[in-house]
């Protein structure tokens, strides 16, 4: 299927959620009897939604809702939550600083050290609330945290990178993580990623992620396609990844959960994820518009605070109910935005799916949503300006 | 034709009705002689245009002006006419409340029950003025009061939800609809949908439909796609299931018409619509502009009342005229919303087309209506905005 | 190259000029040494350029100018020009009406008779300054007024309509114009059109056309794909239509030039309608904002009086410059509009083509100007919206 | 790979940066092991970025500038800085004139003639400050000004057009540049272009270029192609010119670079065009954001004074931060235009390229960033515009 750009560089195409839709088949269902549960490790959630590791996402207070509603949230070790023992005013000030500051704001703010000692105490303010302690560390954070992450007793370990790999090359001084080695000396699952191709996919299952994260470039936060011309559409990395996590489960009989990251708004993107083959979404900017989100408003990446080269966007994302409203509905948009695990069984019934392997099983079609201009012109009877 | 998404994960190309155009061949024709005629069960109908069974376009009135005027309107028997004595009021609301309480108050207005008693005289209202009265139930409805919509002497039935299918799944307390038995006892000709592809379209025809509705994610207040992932572009879909009915009258020498139904919004959008096979169209937002429609200047669509997952979006789609302009001109638009039978009848002429069959056979070019720079530039032009 | 739209459609893909560019070669060539020169019937022409017949382009003055510069225009003579003695109180008033009044007025203005006197005194004000009188008729007019046009000496005869057929069925009491016999009588090359397609295209040829007009829906006035679903992107349709020519040349030994008509506003684009086969083009628009043509600052399509459909809409298309600027520089506009000629000379230079059929020859890719992301933000930083 | 336009025209699909990304491997690498040098003749650069010969880009202290921190400005010695002693009165007049009178003015201000004195002048002002000398002229310029240029001792030369032959046809009494000479004659090494395909990329090489120039028509300030119609997507150009170089240094065992010029916005355009094949990029725009600029906050291209058809547009691009933050950083900006060598590193590290030919090896995908209505959503929540 490859396509020549020009005399010696071929490529695929790849494709993205915004050009694909799902087919009804010849059975549907009720609702109610989808069944959409996912396990990662030990860990079985309801709902096969995880929360990003992303400061205006996930706080103390976030991921203890998140896990009482049977979904999941991670906490970043480091960020805001683990380099001020009191976050709050921190982050009222990220969200009360005009465009122009909030570059150098950010670089400011996040140029204070991370702290051990706050790492240990949002795990255990999470368990306390007999909550799912699931946090997030970069490869370089968790040779120097991972054995404080252990003895605080998390539950989840999620390490991640923009882009992660088995063979990363460093400078003579400085040892990259072992990642075998971490995951089998961590006493915890432990998730990968990101990646996109079925080749990386298989390296970090074989290096024993509990799961593997999916995704580069796609998210709305995230730059990497503008500042590194990196990225895959997520359909592609989606599909080429599971097809490894099928490939390792029939050479090992272990089944390692893909969870799609990035670039996720509607329930109908978290839809068309699973259909393509991801057993779970991760999502931010959904859960930043909650109103217990601790962004307030607002939603950045991750490599906003970078000193040398920030990438990602502070996007003001606004507030439109509650975390369970929109899990679990009732929805008061009706948009999408809402009641994402009813639009999920919805669409499962609507599909025929009775589950999630079902759901990754159904008729996919080629469909980009482009704007044309019949679109164009449906928009702006949306909008009440009918001419 | 199958393209690859991913490793394991194939998907075919659909096309919508914004990628096709029509191609004059080397015969031309007077438009009068073009005959545009349908048939649905014993209804034979001058304009192959049906109002769909929303809230917003069809009421009694609206269906007797249809009736009148050569085309048809479906009655929705589970909205705001079946619920209120006088729905006037009713509408007014709809009509009057602001963006943001619009989905609560629809959850609201639309939790009052249904009465069978309006059920019967609504229908015993069209018919009292000698119009054909064809109305509309959900599956769930139909069981409830298919009964009812017999004995009050309906002409055309309209079994209908987003997705429909002769296999349907539900909790073992609840018996899912009996299409089959359904179209055998009552008396009248059965509207069967809305599907997209063959298969289900040939179930639906096997089942006992007089007619099968075509169409899922494409109109203009379905969200479906966004908040489902679900759809097919109409174009696609038309013509497979147009594929179906040929091969089933091949087989048993039945015609079973298929109705193009969302996203149509010009006349050169019916025209499309036949050109890919479809017998006729149902179509909702250009109905809703007319100075008769029940929903003032808006159009909504029929998930939005949703306790759980409304979708589904109110829409203002003004008020360009009467019933009359809009089907049968003159028109005084120039945009292809006026006049929608004198379109349909010019672009026959054009493409030499005698009847509704000789139409489902011009040809047709993939030549998609994208927003490229040069179509800005003619935009910015048409608006005034000449540089 | 056929595509499958659903089962039992099928369809191939057209291209439009938003999606082509023209590809350098291996011989530059000075703009000087740019032979430009066309050639229809007898008449020759430095500038392959032909001004539409339409009101707000085309009146005598600028027929004259047109000659005078080495291009033409054609008149219409079924518009204001033969309603009304004087016309210009009546473009006055176009000029100024109101959008929501326009089509109105359109049909009230349009339904003054056609007088012939009026036809012959235009060709004759126009022949009386030794200018070339080309002028245009629907099928219609030429049985009606074709004579008179032939009396008063007009030097060219346009027949055109959206779309012409040599097969044309009209109601019993209505005989459709024989082309074959007006091409033979009138004493003048005649211009068929329009057309899109290889088969139509050689029928015309066959009828006795001098040339033929090629475009079907793609003008910047023209709705024609809106409201009748009917068009062929222009790249393909002059390709296919210069291959007839090209095959009616080599059975028969005429030469028939090809005129690309519709959706023309830049140099560039009639720089790739000649790469694509053209041997010249006719243009609305461009001319349109020359301050010498009639319309003022508007143009507007034929279609757009139909007392029962009307199509076309009026684009307010400002005033650039005079039409020997629009035609022949100096440009004082960089945006491709202004010395469409030096254009065209530059682009055969860039290109090493020395005449229209080297013009015709020169290599073509597929390059979608489309709306990316990254336009958008080029776009943005013209408009001085630099983030 | 041909495709059918229509019959008798085949075009082959080219393909844009916009279109494509860049995909992650099974190595990474610190971004810090990354290295970025290109070798041009004699002149070796640590940073592969070439300034744009344009007015508004380049003048002396630009190019001392670019060259102490390790990449390199081009001068353009047809422009302002050598038809005027002191270009800097004249460089305000264009920044402060109003958009109407741009094309004028700019016309008014290069009718002025070159003064080889200043040609002299300008490269021993570089020399003076040990800068790498690189200047630039048009073939017609090279006869006038090469012996000059050879005789001030610059350091680079470039011969630059919009289209560059090696086959020019010129009126008989005017001899064009014979390349091969030029090449052989001046001390110098050569850069040559611009091209776009294999075939004359190959031609400039054997003519004796030292490096190439790739891109027509892709640029900001560039209008060939809505003038001219002219113009080949860069990722397409840049990969069959650098086919031709492989092929050329298999041959003869000389590698000569391809510098892709157009286009070029951010770090990640930069990253796709040596993923393409190129060895370093020619880049306007982006500098001509830096507070040093002789444009102040604008940017033109060098058509735009053309006295008989300007093309290319004055930009406002504002003015972000120094050069040294616009190539080195630290970064003050997310969106990619800060810290282009930071961004080339760390692409390169996530790509696992150690160096520019494993750059150029790295998986490209088809990826189109197509605007979609997901994207405009997430474009409107990046504006504040959430629903």
């Amino acid at each position: 299927m490859d396509i020549l750009i020009g005399r010696g560089k071929t490529a695929r195409r790849a494709y993205g959620f915004d050009e694909i839709a799902l087919v009804p088949g010849q059975r549907t269902l009720d609702p109610s009897l989808a069944d959409t549960r996912v396990t990662i490790g030990n860990i079985e959630r309801e709902i096969p939604i995880i929360a990003s590791a992303m400061d205006g996402v996930v706080d103390v207070n976030m991921a203890v809702l998140l896990s009482e509603l049977g979904a999941m949230g991670v906490l970043n070790l480091e960020g805001i939550q683990t380099r001020y023992e009191d976050p709050y005013p921190v982050l009222d000030r990220i969200a009360s600083v005009g465009k122009d500051e909030f570059v150098g704001l950010m670089q400011e703010l996040y140029a204070e050290p991370i702290k051990p000692e706050l790492i240990a105490q949002r795990i255990q303010e999470i368990k306390a609330r007999n909550a799912i302690a699931a946090v997030s560390l970069t490869p370089a954070g968790a040779l120097k945290y991972g054995q404080t992450v252990a003895e605080a007793g998390a539950d989840l370990c999620c390490i991640q990178a923009t882009v992660v790999s088995t063979d990363h090359l460093s400078p003579a001084a400085i040892a990259p993580l072992d990642l075998v080695r971490f995951c089998q000396e961590i006493p915890m699952p432990v998730m990968l990623g990101n990646c996109v191709t079925y080749e990386v996919a298989l390296k970090l299952m074989k290096a024993g992620a509990a799961a593997i994260l999916v995704g580069i470039g796609p998210g709305a936060a995230c730059t990497s396609r503008g500042v590194l011309g990196v990225g895959v559409p997520q359909a592609t990395a989606v599909a080429d990844c599971a097809a490894a996590r099928d490939d390792y489960e029939r050479e090992t009989g272990r089944y390692i959960p893909v969870i799609a990251d990035g670039g996720i708004v509607t329930g109908g993107d978290i839809c068309k994820c699973i259909a393509c083959g991801a057993d779970a979404v991760m999502i931010g900017s959904p859960i930043a518009r909650a109103q217990e989100a601790p962004g307030g408003d607002y939603h950045w990446g991750m490599a906003t605070p970078s000193p040398v080269l920030p990438r990602g966007t502070r996007i003001k994302v606004g507030t439109t109910g509650t975390i369970a409203q929109i899990l679990k509905g009732p929805a008061k948009l009706d948009d999408g935005t809402h009641n994402l695990l009813g639009a999920l069984k919805t669409s499962m019934g609507t599909l025929g799916a009775k589950d999630i392997k079902e759901m990754q099983q159904v008729e996919v079609v080629i469909a980009p949503s482009l704007l044309t201009e019949g679109k164009v012109y449906q928009k702006a009877q949306q909008l009440g300006m009918g001419k």
